[in-house]
């Protein structure tokens, strides 16, 4: 199959289920909104070796918060509910309440599993309950006026690990096509690269070194290509970055993995877009590119 | 005493001795060195809940850098060297080594103090050892090409918790004042604001919730301002930041101070600024206001 | 009228009829298309002295574009349509033919009076004609590959001189507030604010120097209000910002000024929102402030 | 000669005279005084169709002003004294007296060339002299505070035209190198790049359409490689980008040459480097390519 003259391989991505929670963090401006945004999703890559999986879902304009304020929505993955609820008690706590001007507000009220984030203790009594944007929150007294924010926040069964590969005849041109298609799938609701753009695959363990947990995707590395006998690097590519997409369900990652492959299309120097998966061992859902492409 | 109309009281920050490594990451421009220093140093700004203090030090132009090509100098403190250098491996590991075309370097070459960062054996025997602007350094195929990276990096004893206090008659004055500071203490070498803009300050311990370690300090909220018999916060006053600092030495924490006082001061809506300290029983390091800003 | 505690004053804003052209600009990705428009539309604030008024209108996700790369939609405004045309044909001849990976598009298509905007020579024989999206385009080589564009291009009797002014304590709070009107403002299809922000109100002529076109708005200039007797400055006010908006029709403006005063009035530090007219001599359109907050 | 393994062609650019000025723009913060620069150096691409070449030179922190406030060097170009006063007027009186908190200053003091701004009279009467960080000014009363601005500028005979050309194997490899060198000369004192990146070169008239005073360069086209005999696109060059670079002397141009070059050439994907003459016919100035990166 071709896509504006780029050869999509017949694969398809291999994911698995993560328990995801949405959160809103509004503030007196986008730029503000976007910084508690950012740090409370940093160093949150991959699980393998952070303590959760989180990035920016997408930013939302003052009408559609419940403070009428501008906001950014932010998505956290982790594989056990409780891992869940600790990362995001903590990363509120230190990462959102901390910043200026934020509010936080539940994001998937309608869901029915639900964790607890109660840091009004915070307030040491001088807290207390107020309505906003019909939610129930707390009021804590904090240096620059009140902090508002929900405690109680839905939680789904979302899918992690969606992704593709861009492989491109050199580093700007494979650089340029993954970021585009970021920012086409930052159009998408439901889900978020937590990356956003991965420059080093891994596999599972090594075959050197047996401390290792994983190591370099030999298969992927264009610069070892002639040593490695069964190498997925085309002749010609010199450069590959892997999207990988967390979303709340699949049709989410499903979506994102068009628009993104549309996007990274599109931009000159591409050769091949494909998709990593583990033959169908690694988890039970599979995004096959030429359907999603149709 | 007054500075451009703003009252700077006569106190002065407590701060304490905290482990410090610098580290300087590259990239193919300056858009991506600053991506994966924000991924690396996010979900960094206190240790009391997060794992390290971290946050970026100083944009670096291509002749400042080992390689040539745009960078970013970051900061991580933590209290003990084994918790730091944890987290140095983990979040070069997991957010510089995976970012599109990153190299890092030692950030204190002249250090004696040094702890090890092995990320080589991510290349499972294909990486190799490569000189470059000097250093030796590992290259490890990755996909998006090699990665090169050094592996012994310098550390010291720094200060943890330089701070001062901005005070203004609404949040926007507050916001803006605080906000110019941290963009002078930028320009500052040797030190870094973690929050950067600090929303919520804290006291240890609680009043009322015994098992709470920390909650908000009462005395510079104000909104409860006529609640709390011994508040700090002057009549007028709506809003208040705190700038936290963490250097590498106390004449670091010292100009970043002087600097960013005097920033925030040409700010109209500014009443008083201000420090914090704990009667010096927190720690060896003092900061006079009135000195410093002579 | 009261919203969110700032006073709202009974007063309108008044407009006149200006020629309104629409276009779009897109490139490989969003900053690109941005950098073209920016170039485009600067040195057009006021017609007063530039030779037209022009901004952004909106930012274009690919799917909203005729060749599915991210876009930009512009606005120009002119008096008359011949200074109309001859100013788009010179800002996009040089400041987007010009710039990186650009294409333009006709914003409104189905207008009836349209202007011809024939770059196509510029190919020196070496253009085609190519449809891209259901348009009629021109393809020029050019050193970067080939431009691509149409060249017709609709234009519509518009409004230009809809305008609020924003009123605080204090600079950095009337400052914000505007900024979030603007920010507000920038999510309202066919309209934008060319300034965006105005610092320095004017009235027609000098009560002083006689040769002067215009001169500076006395009555809303906080620093002399103990000197100008029929001062429009509240007491406690230290600065005003006027927020001016062009548009397409009357819809655009009156929506423009309901988001943008909604924002601004969020921000703490504001006490006062008003329009300026000028009685109804100048033009046909009025937009009362208290009907469009209703 | 080759540098990072690009060749760099045995060429020289040709450059000639013009006339320059140097303003320098302060605000409350660093976006606020690049809003007040980029609308004042807007619709300034090439001195072809724009009324003058204008381009942001550089940054200054805040202990680099008159005032203490962080700010912007901007550069104005044009061929002559006359039209270069007419425009720096024009462009302070409409894009930066309007714009939130600004004020300008001199910025080549030592010049004995000088021309006058006289904005002052926008006052009223209501203006008054002062003298802000050693320097003569006027204070107008605006309804965002006061105006600051000096009313004598310096300019002097400098240089228009330096240029070179990066030929990519494709788009997105030359766009980034262009990119690259654009940040780079950012950093070199006394010089801007009015595009900043130049997409589309031209020649003087034109072999088809007589009444076209500059139609495309062919001979610079990859798309039409094949067709024009004297083409000076190398094989397997699908992208060439033009930075052309205007200086307030020979050294600065020179400077703005080397440290571009040397970053374009770090970029994968960029096959040769030269620079555009007409022979010496254009102008006095010559920029070698091998000598200046000697």
């Amino acid at each position: 199959m071709e896509l504006n003259g780029v050869t999509i391989e017949n694969e398809y991505a291999e994911a698995f289920p993560n328990w995801a929670c949405r959160v809103i963090i509004t503030a007196i401006n986008e730029k503000w909104a976007f910084q508690a945004a950012t740090e409370a999703t940093g160093f949150a890559t991959s699980a393998i070796g952070c303590p959760c999986e989180a990035g920016i879902e997408m930013f939302l304009s003052a009408e559609e918060t419940p403070d009428g304020r501008p906001g950014v929505a932010v998505l956290f993955f982790a594989g056990g509910k409780k891992k869940l609820k600790e990362q995001v008690v903590e990363r509120l706590a230190e990462c959102v309440l901390t910043q200026p001007t934020t509010a936080v507000f539940d994001g998937m009220p309608d869901a029915e599993e639900r964790i607890d984030v109660k840091l009004h203790f915070f307030g040491d009594g001088y807290e207390y309950q107020k309505e906003v944007g019909g939610r129930k929150c707390w009021a804590i007294p904090i240096m620059n006026g009140e902090y508002i924010g929900e405690e109680s926040f839905g939680i789904v069964k979302g899918v992690a690990g969606g992704n593709f590969f861009i492989m491109g005849e050199n580093q700007p041109a494979a650089l340029m096509a993954a970021d585009a298609a970021v920012d086409a799938i930052s159009g998408v609701p439901g889900c978020m690269c937590s990356f956003p753009v991965v420059a080093s695959g891994s596999k599972v363990g090594s075959n050197k070194y047996k401390f290792m947990v994983a190591t370099t995707n030999e298969k992927y590395c264009p610069t070892i290509r002639d040593k490695v006998a069964d190498t997925k690097v085309p002749e010609g590519v010199k450069a590959v970055y892997e999207i990988v997409i967390d979303g709340v369900d699949e049709e989410s990652i499903s979506e994102a993995t068009r628009a993104g492959i549309m996007a990274a299309s599109m931009i000159p120097g591409i050769k091949l877009i494909s998709a990593g998966n583990f033959g169908g061992n690694l988890g039970p859902f599979k995004f096959h590119l030429h359907e999603i492409l149709q």
